[in-house]
């Protein structure tokens, strides 16, 4: 390693001589990089561009008004305070150098002795950019306050609105897409317009409301065991979702989406269907796969960079000629093994094993009391499962008040039927300069 | 009254002879008026531009991460559900013609045939409005989370930076009035800094974050007993506030404040010293004290319409040649007063009493478990006080998952001094068009 890149001013005081490990990225993946290398002889700075570590799996909770965004983040710094050997820096990352082994931010480089990559992904529209406007996905807290601001104005308008047509248009709801998000999403919409809202409203009957799930292949959650897929959509069917499989989009507009040749008329549609990886390929001169995913070998390293590792969403990793799937435990697994192959190499042991993706199984909800989990060989569903899925969501997130939060309020949704975050907030023209003064630092 | 006002199309099937009470505000005031309407032979409009109540002597608490929106406000068609003479229009009031006998939005008059303004008041800056931009203050939802991020970005760049006095600079924080909204958030910050936050940075240190209360007059909290704001002083001492009092201020600029001629480098400045009312008074065409309250008479009427009441800080009412606060108390008694009178008139009664506020006492807290409360003959300080403002607001709090949160986070946060909305949200671009569809709707 080149002293010269410890040497840097990011490094701790009385430590310059140790290897420096810089991190992209504080979702799962980096997150756990981080923890991992508390107590090996490296120093750490993680970066990110937002100050708080985000739990996305619970992110549709926060758009359908069930949770407040804070329920379900934590403070980057705060979770690390006491990993003495760990810094955090707020910043966006624009690219990294891997020849001068640099990250580089609008007004700094970071010199990097390893480097690892987990800046996550987002939506993909499949090549069709213009639907974007009018489909908007979930990957970011202000997805998820637009979101919830769009669902709850659609009630509102469709409240003022004298047109039948136009107000049984206002309240359609379509999600494209039936993996996970989109299942739990149309569960978590219908209990809101056919339970929380019901008595609200005075001109319309929000029981009204249609939630049309649309997915292109043939069947729902194609993750999961099919018995328990079907098991779902019963589940949707009795939350009155309509599901409609084998129908791929063809068109989506202002009014609405195309299927089958066919223009149906909705207020609200949410893309739950595709991701696409972060810039990071691109910035590391990496080969892509179609999703944009930079290709990684079997160590999780860019391919000639033993030094540079690539985590979660933004990486296509393979095992056993099968993809490893962009999932949340994949990303944490990914990033603690990454920490360890670096702490391996730190301490002199150069023959670390391969990455191996253990599958743990596939949980997904359906409204407020069910749910299917397929652990593999165990395969259950119902309200076990349901709680089940409570209870591994909730020992995922980090800190113990969320953990509490989210288990009460998820009993208490379940056992009052409303909703507690349902608050439409507007972007006035700010009065308060809202953007971060960081680019009026100097360089260090 | 004129049938003519009764019979458009906002009124109730079936009850359309019935007069038509229009409310424009859903705070304190507007909520209390409606839910006092509930049995009267009426019916009732409540126009707010959200959707949602918010608990507005609890904003600071969002402002310094303590809770999150969510946890201080209530959907107005949530809480006025079970009201069935009882509409809610999220709308923005662009006027009121008092000829006619309509409040107008963008798109349409709403006939009344009584009316309530209580559209409360924001910040004023006492003529100096070209403070406002340095100077933010403290009235919505946007406020406080404007506040919330500027305040973590302030030891966020701090933390970034390498020169020593522009780094204190960013860790000093200027609140200027020290009424209780000042001397509220003057300790929840210090408390903040010295506490939430002192092990999670790395190269400062945010015990030494400054904070400052600036104040006019020559002692703070003027509306207390003399000895309890003394003992509220000593309390911020000890939290390391620095209170200036006698100290205005003459002039606010983009680096900080200038006191007695002197320049203090601030990053953050907070207004929480003057508010002005809304514009109400200038739709009614109101004779207007200094602060642009409309001045009412001993009815809270509108001096020569006795179908129009205004109440709350929207209003300037005298009581024994004393002005009536312009705190939450009073709008509440002034809403049920106008609603009380109305109740009157539709059965009959023309003789109702004037209008009399009661003042039940002050209270305010300093930190996280001292406070003062003054009850008139009864005055206390200290834990009990504290207890006694916790028990006090969460009263008040509309709704009772609301209530459990809000006491549950107080307690949380006295055990173990940490903060639970540490969320820096950016206003990105977004991707749904953020601004409501309401001009898009066809007049009814």
């Amino acid at each position: 390693m080149d002293a010269l890149h410890t040497s840097s001013g990011l490094t701790m005081t009385g430590s310059a001589k140790r290897p420096h490990v810089v991190i992209v990225g504080a979702g799962f993946g980096g997150m756990n990089a981080a923890k991992a290398l508390k107590d090996a002889p490296v120093d750490v700075t993680i970066i990110d561009r937002n100050n708080h570590h985000l739990f996305q799996p619970l992110l549709y909770q926060v758009a359908t008004a069930v949770l407040s965004p804070a329920d379900i983040s934590a403070p980057i710094r705060h979770i690390l305070r006491k990993q003495k050997n760990t810094k955090v820096l707020l910043a966006e990352v624009t690219g990294i150098d891997r020849d001068q082994q640099q990250v580089l931010t609008a007004d700094r480089a970071i010199p990097y002795d390893y480097l690892i990559v987990a800046t996550g992904a987002s939506h993909s529209y499949f090549g069709n950019d213009q639907w974007a406007p009018f489909a908007p996905g979930l990957k970011t807290v202000n997805d998820a306050t637009s979101l919830r601001r769009k669902i709850l104005l659609a009630f509102e308008e469709a409240e003022h609105e004298t047109d039948p047509d136009r107000q049984r248009s206002l309240l359609t709801f379509i999600l494209i897409g039936a993996g996970p998000t989109g299942v739990e999403m149309a569960g978590a919409i219908a209990e809101l317009s056919h339970a929380a809202l019901a008595s609200d409203f005075r001109n319309i009957d929000p029981k009204a409301a249609r939630i049309i799930l649309v997915e292109a292949l043939p069947r729902i959650l194609p993750a999961f065991d099919e018995k328990l897929a079907k098991k779902a959509q019963d589940g949707l069917h009795n939350l009155g979702v309509e599901v409609r499989t084998s129908s791929p989009v063809q068109d989506i507009n202002e009014s609405g989406v195309v299927i089958a040749g066919q223009q149906i008329e909705a207020g609200t549609v949410i893309w739950t269907a595709g991701v696409s990886a972060s810039p990071a390929g691109k910035w590391l001169g990496a080969e892509q796969d179609r999703a944009g995913r930079a290709k990684v070998d079997e160590y999780l390293n860019l391919p000639g960079y033993a030094n540079i590792f690539i985590v979660g969403d933004t990486a296509s990793a393979t095992q056993a000629g099968k993809p490893v799937p962009g999932i949340a435990p994949a990303a944490m697994q990914g990033g603690i093994y990454a920490a360890s192959v670096i702490a391996d190499r730190v301490s002199g042991k150069l023959n670390s094993h391969p990455f191996r993706y253990h599958n743990r199984g596939n949980l997904a909800t359906v409204g407020r009391s069910y749910g299917i989990a397929d652990l593999g060989k165990v395969k259950f569903s119902g309200f076990l499962a349901w709680v089940f899925w409570i209870v591994a969501h909730v020992f995922f997130l980090i800190g113990f008040r969320n953990r509490f939060l989210v288990l009460f309020q998820s009993f208490w949704g379940y056992i009052t039927f409303q909703r507690n975050a349902r608050l439409i907030t507007h972007d006035y023209a700010a009065v308060v300069s809202p953007k971060p003064r960081e680019r009026e630092l100097q360089p260090s």
